[in-house]
């Protein structure tokens, strides 16, 4: 039988031989990138010039890329901008939430959130002030944590380090009967399974490209704000390009009608470009093929490396509707097997503190094939100690 | 005489016949731009995949890059980052000096201030609380209306409409008798005249790179941070890359040292590389070379103009010490002149709402015959009413 997947293999360009277990990390590149780039440098930044803005369409991507994106993750056209670092769309969605609910002063996260998130919540609530205040409970407490002093609720869909599943309708339901606002990060989510947004009737989501949606390293990110919200929300990066009329340079903000508010300064229209073209690759591709794929290769995988490496503790949930598109291992020499993984048998998978190994299954470029071959590479490190190199020993900061 | 520029205008590629009078809106394409690109997307992304991050320098682009820049504009080593867009940084500097004068509570700018700038201005200033307040005067009056009760004093050094210099060096001194920090955007001046920031002893500078930096369309900002108070500011937007440690994943955030903290998410690496090629064009080129010959440029576009053309009336300082590199008229009908220009003539400028022409004299690819050209395109069109075409009247955004 042949797989719905085949076609889109081939849009990817991987190195000859190497398995890539990181595309949640850094995404592959896409065929189309290269042909894209030389017509912004040629034809449009060279040619054009400042032109461009208008007659290579430079001005709407934030908007056109969103769509794009948008129905990827279950959100209508208009919803979705693009820009900035996935920080900072953070930052716009919690700010924005916060102005929702203006008498409360508690935000409610978990501890498997990314740090980064946490971080610019900590940054943003004390700009706000002494008496608001971020609180952070176990993954599996936040349902119980919800209540009506809470301002804003903040979560991760998928946790980076396990790759736990955080149920995006139930709890965003439970949250609404609190009447408090949810942010979403699906960095770890859009592109690697279904998602509704509009189904789960979610106000706020953010999310970077770069990973499962290959638009390049550093890839712009994105927000999502639900229609019924956007005209309420008062944008606290008040940006040029958020301004109903940037280009008529009144001294006072007004913002935008719509999403177009949370945009902020001028695009990254380099990077925004790649990201378009990178979005071809689900041309054609039904989510639910990619989910239903990406779990049958991460049983296999997970069947694979624990009937040979018994010294390997599965850290993600067991049952795959708990997961999203990762597994993960906890091993005290983690690093080292990592880096053995990459420099013997270039299998490249991912280290994060403490001690977790994990590998991520993207369907779009990965077949059944190189997972088994990543598996069995990682049951030869540890057989045959592979990893005990003391080379391998020395952290550095990204692999 | 050979111009000392004969070199570096072969660095640049423009089209055949047109001459580029609108830099200071989007430089034009550095030869070296389509070589750069090749090798990240091949070489790096696609052989290196996520361990390009280490291997090919990835992560450290935001300070590199900002070196290169600082050598530009006056600033040490270590004193510059750049990511995120020019509203980001002067949110981040902003912030950053109202720290530094917790117990002040108005920001003094000026009325020719990007709007942009203003905008983030507000923004910031609600976040923060009903107290805080925008004061706006006239440029001319900024020194007078510095005193202790200001908390920071935020600037652009060139209009962007008039091309007007503000004194950095007095003003900053100004400020500093009051215990005010100075944030300087560099947006029209950076690349285009000497700057030196540490000389002036400026507080906080940021600009963007697309202009006379040529670093492509949506490039990215930088901002500077003086030495003597880089680990005195608390980031409000604390950014996971801004931490001491970001691969230690901690739960809190702690800044890193220096100017890093300035960091925030993940580095746009596509565009970082190309502006890292695009500062190539500075090689073995003199600040001082430059400002002479802009304002041999300049003047000669201003006599040329305004003997031919009676109807226009300079909007930019007579004095070439009072200007930056660029040069504005007011015209009733300058969006059509502006539009006619480029269809008729091949010579781009820009249009500035409500009636301003304006043109920017670059010489590291502008030469004098070109110069001349476009100032006799302008004669052409307005003797000729070449502008008087009802296609030219309807405004677009952007030009």
């Amino acid at each position: 039988m042949s797989s719905p997947f085949e076609t889109t293999r081939q849009r990817f360009k991987l190195p000859e031989g190497v398995v890539y277990l990181d595309g949640n990390s850094l995404g592959p590149t896409p065929r189309s990138a290269s042909a894209r780039l030389r017509q912004l440098v040629e034809d449009e930044w060279g040619q054009l010039l400042i032109r461009a803005w208008n007659q290579a369409g430079w001005m709407e991507q934030p908007r056109h890329v969103g769509d794009r994106i948008g129905r990827l993750i279950g959100a209508a056209a208009g919803s979705v901008a693009v820009g900035d670092t996935l920080s900072i769309k953070i930052y716009q969605a919690l700010d924005a939430a916060l102005g929702l609910q203006p008498d409360r002063r508690v935000v409610l996260s978990d501890r498997g959130n990314f740090p980064g998130d946490l971080y610019m919540a900590e940054g943003l609530l004390r700009s706000r002030g002494s008496d608001y205040r971020l609180k952070l409970v176990e993954p599996e407490d936040v349902g119980g944590a919800i209540d009506s002093s809470v301002a804003a609720l903040m979560l991760t869909q998928v946790d980076y380090r396990s790759g736990r599943l955080h149920d995006m309708q139930g709890l965003t339901q439970l949250a609404h009967r609190f009447d408090v606002p949810v942010i979403w990060d699906l960095a770890h989510s859009a592109g690697a399974m279904p998602i509704d947004l509009a189904g789960c009737d979610a106000d706020f989501a953010a999310g970077c490209t770069y990973k499962y949606l290959n638009g390049g390293p550093g890839s712009p990110a994105f927000i999502y704000v639900a229609p019924r919200l956007q005209d309420a929300v008062q944008p606290a990066l008040a940006g040029w390009l958020g301004h109903a009329q940037p280009f008529d340079f009144d001294l006072d903000y007004r913002p935008a009608p719509g999403v177009e508010r949370m945009r902020v300064g001028t695009p990254p229209v380099l990077a925004m470009s790649v990201l378009d073209a990178a979005l071809g690759v689900w041309d054609g591709v039904n989510m639910e093929d990619v989910r239903r794929e990406s779990i049958e290769l991460s049983e296999m995988f997970i069947r694979e490396v624990e009937s040979h490496c018994p010294m390997l503790t599965l850290a993600s949930p067991r049952d795959p509707a708990q997961r999203g598109s990762q597994v993960s291992f906890h091993f005290e020499h983690s690093y080292a097997v990592i880096q053995a993984l990459i420099h013997r048998h270039q299998v490249i998978g991912d280290f994060r503190a403490p001690d977790i190994m994990r590998f991520a299954f993207c369907p779009l470029y990965l077949s059944r094939e190189a997972v088994l071959r990543g598996a069995q590479a990682i049951a030869l490190v540890l057989r045959d100690s592979e990893w005990d190199d003391p080379k391998f020993a020395i952290r550095a900061d990204v692999t």
